[in-house]
């Protein structure tokens, strides 16, 4: 296992934000950073030139939807996951725990590993933290994320410090297999809102000293206030010099939020998935594009934003485009809500960088934007 | 009215081919052209720098479509369809004839013009040509079409006799009402597979000295000889100095042998169509990328295309994402089928100004991709 470097340029003044250079086998990753989701191997609706032109530095990949279909041996052997979907900057995997765990209606699950049905078409399969490990060395990503468990929310704390304990078991197993050079392994604090398994998890997992740290098991439900008030310490206790990665999240408050705790990397299907939905980020706030108030609106769908789609369209076309469910709503919507989240947090590093992460924040939180979270 | 120039290049030798340049308003098109769809005022998947960039010369939308929805006023208040697509280079628009009549489960059809009910909510609208010609206008195309009457495969030839005197009549109704500077009105040959009745449309359209002439009500259903032997002596009627357009044939091999008959446009939505099926046309006839044999197959779509999907993919991603469904499927092989008709008709261009198209024909005919008509 090849410890990816991790360099740390500079630390805001007021806040424990900071930016730092991720060095991967597929060029450098400016953090903070977002990370768009790429679930089967693919961000829907965009091909890779278009997702480099808006400055993604790094994909997701889903280990669950990839290993069941096309099955990560044929991705091995088309060259590995870069290859096969014509992506030449970073990719992470996750491990395919968070899908086992809320996509599959009946699984069998021991300290060895779990058993799942397959929700293509209902075949069973059993992973062992030796058996992701495998899969995940074939696709082949840059970081490859430990198998876990993630339990619910709202969930009894017995079975929250189960999934913690058992999770840590797992890292350890994962690491013990993990060959992959110029392929990071990291693990994944749980620990739901309970603030002495939170740190019980981060002491365990930092006992292996790993290139990177997830915090998992957050934005499954639970309030606002009660996440961001459970991740303070949990950011504050992960080793400053590795990166910190929060799973699942990408409401631009949120993420500016955390960003201010010391965390360095997002993932979500938020921009792309409400961009299907006919939803887009602005700077005004959300705006849904099916509302027939846009139906005679030649202005641009965010007048303070310079992406394509809104250099190059009015949002009565864009309506036109969502009511009449062609694909290039999505697609520009798409485009829209990716370029919003690669900016704010590009902004982010600059303010950062500049010292004045506190400032910043403070004007985000005094503009109608930061409703979203 | 503004004529549209149309510049004759070159003759190839041994068939009736020719290449020319449409002068537009929007840039001059080098014809024989292929013209990409975009039904609702969008070509499904494809960004207009996309499309560009595959060097689309002008794309046809359906009046019948954004009359429904968004409405030709919307477009109008929108700066046209140019503006509110943004595409900067020339647009054709139908005159919606055809989708009434394929379409419409319910319609009454006078003399004075034909009422139809929505196909979004069953409202009903009346048409006239006048008033067909003022929702052209509207959209501000760079080319017009008539409305037309167009009769069903097969039909009786009374009806086709009829309906070839209506599209005449009609013409002339919507030549005395078309004024929208640089925007050229074509008329629309009928007639079915009867000569005598083609011959008499091609004449009475002749007397209105349009820009240009539409062939329309082939590719209805009819025999694929049936229609090519008919087409031979109507294509040949037609005044040499304007214009033809075979309307809705984009079948290679179809499109090639119309062009040695001296058509010079043509519109489908097969390329488009059967890309969004999984389907590619090939240089070695068409694929279906559902099949399991490309599971592993990780050689490009085609080897002889050059076109982005080509050159950045492999057949077994390509049957990934069209077996998970995904958009970049239908992207992919979107940007394919339209490379490889849009390049096709660029070689076409190339050997009939060298003089060579017969020998074109006769090595295109020979080879595995002909069978694709």
């Amino acid at each position: 296992m090849t410890l990816l470097g991790f360099e740390i340029l500079s630390h805001d003044t007021a806040t424990s934000a900071r930016t730092a250079r991720l060095h991967t086998a597929h060029g450098p990753v400016e953090t903070p950073v977002f990370m768009p989701v790429g679930t089967r191997g693919t961000v829907k609706g965009m091909t890779t030139p278009q997702l480099a032109e808006l400055g993604a530095q790094v994909l997701l990949a889903n280990t669950y939807h990839l290993f069941l279909r096309p099955g990560s041996e044929v991705v091995r052997d088309a060259g590995g996951l870069h290859t096969f979907m014509n992506w030449d900057r970073a990719i992470l995997t996750d491990s395919g725990g968070f899908q086992i765990f809320s996509l599959a209606d009946t699984l069998k699950l021991t300290d060895d590993g779990v058993e799942f049905r397959s929700i293509l078409d209902g075949t069973r399969h059993f992973w062992t933290p030796e058996e992701n490990m495998r899969v995940q060395q074939d696709l082949g990503a840059d970081i490859a994320m430990q198998l876990d468990q993630c339990p619910p929310y709202p969930a009894d704390k017995e079975l929250v410090a189960t999934a913690v304990r058992r999770s840590a078991e797992w890292a350890v197993r994962c690491k013990a297999v993990h060959t992959r050079p110029n392929q990071a392994l990291f693990g994944i604090v749980q620990g739901g809102i309970f603030q002495d398994l939170r740190l019980e998890s981060v002491a365990r997992l930092g006992e292996l000293d790993l290139p990177g740290y997830g915090i998992g098991g957050y934005s499954v439900g639970e309030p606002h206030e009660l996440m961001l008030e459970s991740l303070a310490p949990v950011a504050a206790a992960l080793p400053t010099d590795r990166p910190r990665y929060l799973m699942g999240v990408g409401n631009p408050t949120t993420m500016l939020q955390a960003i201010g705790l010391g965390v360095d990397m997002f993932d979500c299907v938020l921009p792309t998935r409400t961009a299907r939905m006919g939803t887009a980020f602005s700077s005004a706030g959300r705006m849904n594009l099916r509302n027939a108030q846009y139906a005679r609106d030649f202005s641009p769908l965010d007048p303070e934003c310079s992406c394509p789609a809104c250099s190059q369209y009015s949002r009565a076309y864009l309506r036109h485009l969502v009511s009449s469910k062609e694909m290039l709503g999505s697609i520009l919507l798409t485009i829209h809500n990716l370029h919003f989240l690669l900016d704010l947090t590009a902004r982010a590093r600059e303010s950062i960088a500049a010292g004045t992460y506190g400032s910043f924040m403070a004007a985000w939180q005094a503009s109608p934007a930061s409703d979203d979270y």
